[in-house]
């Protein structure tokens, strides 16, 4: 059996907390003898909905179980309406939650569903506005904060909003950060986020009560008389879970820079590359940095996205097609979505990528897309 | 607002590994950078699976969510058999893969669901046999490493048997280890387990395709395609989780030796207490001491299980009041688990509990019930 060489640049790296500042964390844990439901769930929950601008965070053991559980809570019954493209394990939480999905496809310069194709795409579902429960807005890639449009239209007709936040904890909209948007977000802290604990997921929210029944429910739906609430699931995260996600956090301000710098180049030496495209941006927009995806338009570019990333590949450089798909059944109806499935790539940006790598990196993508340009016919 | 005293004796205090222990785990997964996904789970597995004679353990984030998965993955669609009684989120579980509940009493000794009563609660049910998925034993306890006559009850009827042994990890019967009985067995790495990580469930299995597929179910359902197995879910547990439970699995042997030393105290002391009953066991069990619940008669004791309880609190000793529910709705069919329900304690077997200790309580319980006995009345 053959095998890869391993990439001189991962596609991946996470900035880990450094072996101190995870002591710090550990040796309180064994101090207390608290292995779960304990203290440092609780000050990791503080310091989470601190940084969010929310009264409240809770702590799962998923992205994908805070997200069930936050649509068991809170989501009326009815079909919820999401952008397309998505990460597909959303798709089992709304089942999960006993929910329907009605897709709306995504803006092709922000790659995500916005306000106007909201209505639109409950119309062409063919499905009553009574019946629909709410909107769970996506803002995929880091490159926004929330969904332009996305709360205005659950205030409009009178629907909650919720968004996987997956991409943007640490991003904000003209200094709103991203986990005060609509009625809660979910975020995730597997090792490929900015805030990570191995594994675990956190909902934030303002709604104190929506906070207390999550809890409840993230542990088995235990209710003060002794009976459990159905829709609870086993779903906590542990103190050392906590305490990980804790060392993480406090690095969070500097991983955003690096990221930032990062992208500023892969954006600048590829400003002017044709058939290369980025995520439109906002100017009232601080970005995580969480992902740098390019939009590989093969017709212009000459080579297509699994061409660009094979080339990458032999010079030793890892990048992935995105992971998002486009979800709904009948593709066609969704011509954007299906096609940035098709023509994304995210390129590095883990902890050893830095300016003069991605400088690197963004020329070998310039000069493949221009040596694969088709040669002019014989004359 | 007034606040209890804590109790001199908890209820529960686990046993914990030492600082130099989870040192040594924590060193690996430092050096690695790896925090999930990695080489400590499947150690974890390998040698949690060794201990339970089988070829295979898959580590999960939860008990509840590996026999759901375990459920999506073997349970042909159906009726699944279980015992009345229940530690309740195990409902839930068979709903989120599609299964109803065919409830059987349990045995007044054994306290759990015994071969004969199985084909009588099918029939009581009014289910033909083809309907019925398989059962779902519970050796509840720890008082048996399995459900006897469960086995033998599936291979009469063809059908596939899997046990919810959350309280059996470490016990055998004729010196074989609980985790290889049926198709698969599932347990509990919470605290109040004998093998801990703070929060994780494990599924033990023989069938290494079976294996396989609950790794990628709990990975998402992602399959080598990139297209998602929609029964799949997002619970791994991490390599800090597998950390931590390996260091806990190195305790396992001397844990279970001090558990049973202090049963034996609390047996032998109220082995003539009229009206306090203990599990029946097997003279080929070897127990791992999980649970000490004792039965209160309260007929015969002339008091009952929450008053002893209060009396035994009053002494600054925690029990509690058994968390296993008689979960079927018609419960007046399922006389044994209601009233099990109603008359079970368990005794404090955390790690400060020593014979002494037991003794102590024993005696106090002992006094408790006869000094409660109703007086003559006045000649």
């Amino acid at each position: 059996m053959s095998r890869e060489k391993p990439p001189s640049v991962p596609y991946r790296a996470p900035r880990l907390p450094g072996a101190d500042a995870l002591r710090a964390q550990f040796d309180s844990i064994l101090e207390s003898g608290i292995w779960n439901r304990g203290p440092i769930v609780s000050r990791f929950e503080r310091e989470f909905a601190a940084r969010a601008g929310v009264g409240d965070a809770v702590l799962c053991s998923s992205a994908t179980a805070s997200l069930t559980l936050l649509l068991r809570a809170d989501a009326p019954e009815g079909a919820i309406v999401m952008p397309a493209l998505q990460f597909p394990p959303v798709f089992a939480a709304l089942r999960d939650s006993g929910h329907e999905a009605i897709f709306a496809d995504v803006d092709p310069r922000f790659w995500t569903a916005r306000s106007p194709s909201l209505s639109r795409a409950v119309e062409t579902a063919g499905v009553s506005m009574k019946f629909v429960s709410g909107f769970l807005g996506a803002p995929s890639f880091g490159e926004t904060a929330s969904c332009p449009g996305g709360e205005e239209w659950g205030r409009e007709h009178a629907k909650p909003v919720w968004f996987d936040s997956c991409h943007a904890f640490g991003s904000s909209l003209d200094g709103r950060p991203s986990g005060s948007f609509g009625r809660a977000e979910v975020f995730s802290l597997t090792p490929s986020k900015l805030v990570i604990a191995g594994e675990g997921g956190v909902v934030t929210t303002d709604d104190q009560a929506l906070a207390e029944e999550l809890r409840a429910l993230r542990d088995y739906g235990k209710r003060a008389d002794g009976t459990f609430d159905p829709r609870g699931a086993s779903a906590r995260a542990s103190e050392w879970t906590a305490g990980l996600a804790l060392a993480s956090l406090s690095l969070l301000g500097d991983e955003i820079d690096r990221r930032n710098r990062v992208i500023a180049v892969y954006r600048e030496e590829l400003a002017g590359t044709v058939g290369i495209e980025f995520q439109a941006s906002d100017d009232r927009l601080m970005a995580n940095g969480q992902e740098c995806a390019i939009r590989v338009d093969a017709q212009a570019c000459g080579t297509n996205r699994d061409r660009l990333r094979s080339a990458l590949r032999a010079g030793g450089v890892e990048s992935i097609p995105t992971y998002l798909k486009c979800l709904p059944e009948r593709r066609a109806a969704f011509p954007v979505a299906c096609a940035l499935e098709a023509e994304l790539l995210h390129l590095p940006l883990g902890i050893d990528v830095d300016e003069r790598v991605a400088q690197r990196i963004a020329r070998s993508i310039a000069e493949q897309v221009a040596g694969e340009t088709p040669a002019s016919p014989p004359s």
